[in-house]
């Protein structure tokens, strides 16, 4: 069966570009797992895949990543929506619905699953595992309550506001009883955050000369939360905004991803870590995923009492999928950026 | 009656030098406090005056410093121990030894005091209330405990680690039971380290090439706790050597006091806050003074059984004071810097 990859080229230096990913048509696979292989081994078909800012990261070579750096020539990996073809795993069996770390290719073997779940709910829209209720969902969750532990009334920023996980910050927030403002890139996402997330404010920081302004403009009393998705300029800048004895949730840096080999650009203005008395505090989603369960037991209902809803940016078919997630590092996606390789 | 002072010449930018610093001769004062003036006034005559990194912070104008900024012309504050000569204030009385903020020269009126203590045990050296017993020994004690939570056998990193802080840090972290690594800037200082102090290692920062490689050398299984005075390129060389849920103390940021208003050097790597899941803590040690009788219960029998010791470099003469504080920038100081005004 032929099965169409996107397959690094080599490892990229600084701007991610379309060109540094190959479509590799002539790819073939057995719909069968090999007889004598892994016992531990699952095919599946993939259907939907997700676009996630961190994996730039993998696509460079860096001493002591975190992640292993993709291999070039082979197909990049990600979170995505599966179905299970064949298996020789003893929790997955042919038929069910995964969602987990899969290949960027039509068909993947995945041996053995490190990150693999299988899903429960089908009455919800399957692309959702790539979002609200996949890995951008939980980084939001243990993210706001985990890593901040909100209280009423305190006043939250989040930044790239309209992304997979910033959504998901501002309904917790309102759920909290707290005030939140975003920022985004397109003055259709600060219409998307306040009319329909519900965020109280939400501004474009592309039309902002001067965001200690800014953000002194919508926190004239300062920041408790801040939820960081992006690092570097936004994070000074939000620093000076920040009350004393407030948090800083490090989910994220998209605007170093580019250049993590170069001396980024940063918050120079650290030392108001000290003088306010700041704490922050990095986390990797895959420490918490134990914590799933009882995430689905609190955000089904949200969902399905409209309490909270789900932005999502499609891409068709795997040939698209290099745009769609070079398109994350300027903002292009509107919600959460996923590929929709088959529907089922 | 005369009364020497130490005034701030104008704003100082980049970085401090003596001459930013004059001394006045001139100034008198009236050895009794003037009738009609402040209920809570005390007049003091100083006798040690304390050399701290942050008084840099005060000496340049900045938005939305914590630190008000010394006035130009005026003399500077700091903290001290000195020996009240008059009072209006009920909790001071003439004769009663104190410690807390006061003014660089004789004798001040301190009107109210906002940080003053009654020393209680006059038993120790009165200078010790400059540093193991005053701000300094507080915020190593609050900045190790409170803040980091260390446990037996972790592995600690301290900065500037043979200054006023971090001598204590040291020592702290060998009565914890944990491995304990200190950087100094001279030869001298680290034999004090490692032969005095009692740190299991310490090495020269300024003739390491390549700091992220001496970490390295010390710490194989890399870093748990890293109590911070210096930030700027040394944070930046530590935060690939943290260890998965590394904490950091971040107490204070020598690298980058002469040049806060710059675009100061910094922790290029921030990123790894999220893939390490670190937590950095930054304190301000004004915000724990409601706990210094518990500290004094601890501390105290602990230097009268010999089992912690502290290192003073003393300057003798306030006109010796300005080249003292100056000198803490380039580490002339073995030990806690401060300057003998009297001895009573």
């Amino acid at each position: 069966m032929k099965n169409t990859q996107i397959v690094l080229k080599n490892y990229v230096n600084g701007v991610l570009k379309e060109s540094d990913m190959i479509l590799n048509a002539s790819a073939t696979i057995n719909l069968k797992l090999p007889e004598g292989g892994s016992n531990n081994a699952v095919l599946v078909k993939n259907l939907y895949l997700s676009c996630d800012p961190y994996m730039r990261t993998r696509m460079t070579k860096l001493e002591d990543s975190y992640f292993e750096a993709f291999a070039p020539g082979s197909p990049i990996a990600g979170y995505g929506v599966a179905k299970v073809l064949d298996s020789r795993h003893p929790k997955f069996k042919k038929g069910d619905l995964v969602w987990g770390v899969t290949g960027w290719e039509e068909y993947s073997i995945i041996s053995p699953p490190k990150i693999l779940f299988k899903i429960q709910h089908t009455d919800m829209p399957l692309s959702y595992y790539t979002g609200i209720l996949g890995m951008p969902g939980m980084a939001a969750y243990v993210g706001f309550y985990e890593i901040c532990a909100p209280k009423i009334g305190e006043c939250v920023f989040v930044s790239a506001a309209a992304g997979a996980v910033g959504q998901l910050i501002g309904q917790f927030a309102k759920l909290s009883g707290c005030y939140v403002v975003g920022s985004a890139s397109t003055k259709e996402k600060v219409d998307l955050l306040k009319n329909k997330l519900g965020f109280d404010e939400a501004f474009n920081y592309m039309e902002e000369q001067d965001m200690n302004e800014a953000l002194k403009r919508y926190f004239p009393n300062g920041i408790d939360i801040y939820f960081d998705n992006v690092g570097g300029k936004m994070l000074e800048a939000v620093l000076p905004n920040m009350r004393t004895n407030g948090r800083i949730s490090a989910c994220g840096m998209i605007s170093q991803y580019n250049n993590l080999k170069l001396q980024a650009e940063v918050a120079c203005n650290l030392f108001l870590m000290v003088t306010k008395s700041l704490n922050m505090q990095g986390f990797m989603v895959n420490d918490y995923f134990h914590m799933y369960p009882k995430f689905m037991e609190i955000i089904m209902p949200l969902i399905k009492q409209g309490k909270i809803c789900y932005i999502e940016d499609f891409a068709e078919g795997l040939e698209n999928a290099p745009a769609a997630l070079v398109g994350l590092f300027s903002g292009k996606n509107v919600g959460k950026q996923l590929v929709v390789v088959a529907r089922e």
